[in-house]
């Protein structure tokens, strides 16, 4: 895999400064995961690795509001996450692909050790982060979910924000993009409007989100623990992140045992679930249209007034 | 979008044959969906339009199994499938990028009609398909399964094929990979083999399946009709394209009970489900890691000996 030459100049001075030495770049390695992003692994003389995203047409802030949510979960120190070395959006001359350098995980390394409560402290992990809580239903930034804008703008309550900020402008980007037709737009928009009134029964406070939490997500390091990357990152209801690791699969029962000890989830939960989940549904109706806007649809009828 | 020079040249040819007269490739449109390929609709003169899947660094055979499949779907005149225009590999010197120019399904028009039998349609589509004897289990080719190959050399018995050219094949990549060590490829190919033991009790007969049956690979065409996509077809048990249906979700009660009232599923379903979809647990910890690994050893371990 070769990089582009001003790349790898960058690379290695963002390299060096991390180091407090000079390192050239020896080689690269690609690695498989993730469809939105090219990703390699970076070896550097001194033994020094990193891992590396890039992407010559990632939107503007995309690389910079990943690194923004890995920091922010960074500084809970709740659960690992791989430590930011530097970022850059794609220049304005398109010369220099947006990229993200990050801590190598060692993720590969198939003999590393494998932690028999590997489950558990993943589920104690996030109950931890979940416990801390933040200012407001909402964030300082607006961000990304995989490679869909994602608002942030703050709101009064959580039924309101998850309502004006998640589904509504979902609902209005499957509109734009010509997925839905002008009348599934406004019905989708009504059903989401009752759905969310269920919101209103929460009473717990915001706290800090992964807002991204499917498998593919959550890696193994080479120490055997967990580690989470690619966050979408937000001050919302914990339940968000709890529904969407029993969206695609990948969580064990230990791991939800483990969380719901340290951190009950309340009553109403099954049918908030469905509510956080058509979010992420919604969004796979956009990526890849198929099935998921069926399940979108099943989902919204049952919430028609 | 720009295409290649050399690559619009062969389109405007083929489209042309297609047609039975000149065309033009006026211009093309990206289209979002897919992790593996890049694709657009290419809009010709005298309103010709298709859909083009291309990769320049796409595995050789690739796009012609993807046409094998798609054309064995076709013939079965069960299931809707775009019929297939034209494609090529991925020319030597590497000038050609590999590409599949498609029908174009029209499944970007928001204003199409909706059925209100779509789900229903879809499963009495699928049990069709399901209801047509196949010679043996495999397939006169190997293929892919997104772009991971795919054996299909066929197997005395279902079971054997189940472990021979689906587990045992995926944890030797995973092994390849470096993403488990020696002792968990040992230990995962002994479960592997106890759980495919209760691959035996099945009485039915090979079929065509579409073998990759997630709610991307189903689309909506411009009159409303499902249409299926993305094929890694082979003459398997026809479970395992139901057990697909429920791994990642996207599909209704409502599909399921129109493809059960047409072929009812046999008793043990619920089990050997666990075992196909391992198949593609196995493929997502090969492609995206994370925790589809820890999904992997807990499915395992429910057969371990």
């Amino acid at each position: 895999m070769i990089l582009p030459a001003s790349l790898s100049e960058i690379l290695e001075k963002h390299a060096g400064d991390i180091c407090g030495h000079k390192v050239e770049l020896k080689h690269t390695e690609p690695v498989s995961g993730g469809c939105i992003n090219q990703s390699a692994l970076l070896v550097f003389t001194h033994d020094f690795t990193a891992f590396l995203k890039w992407n010559p047409s990632a939107p503007p802030t995309m690389f910079q509001r990943e690194a923004d949510g890995l920091n922010a979960l960074a500084a809970t120190q709740t659960l690992r996450v791989p430590r930011v070395f530097s970022w850059s959006d794609t220049s304005e001359s398109g010369s220099t692909p947006g990229f993200l350098m990050l801590e190598d995980l060692a993720t590969t390394d198939g003999n590393s050790t494998i932690r028999s409560d590997y489950d558990e402290e993943l589920g104690k992990e996030l109950a931890a982060l979940h416990a801390l809580p933040a200012p407001y239903f909402g964030f300082p930034h607006d961000n990304f979910i995989g490679s869909t804008p994602q608002p942030n703008h703050p709101r009064e309550t959580w039924a309101e924000f998850f309502l004006q900020q998640r589904l509504h402008p979902m609902i209005q980007r499957l509109r734009g993009s010509g997925k839905i037709s002008a009348d599934q737009t406004i019905w989708a928009s009504q059903c989401a409007e009752a759905a969310t009134q269920h919101l209103r029964e929460v009473t717990e406070g915001p706290v800090l989100v992964h807002g991204d939490l499917w498998a593919g997500n959550v890696m193994r390091d080479g120490s055997g623990r967990p580690a989470l990357i690619d966050p979408a990152c937000y001050y919302g209801h914990r339940e968000v992140d709890l529904a969407m690791t029993e969206l695609f699969g990948g969580f064990s029962s230990r791991f939800r045992a483990a969380y719901e000890t340290a951190h009950p989830l309340k009553d109403g939960y099954p049918l908030r679930k469905e509510i956080y989940n058509l979010y992420h549904v919604l969004n796979h109706a956009l990526l890849f249209g198929g099935s998921y806007w069926s399940q979108a649809e099943s989902i919204l009828n049952r919430f028609r007034d």
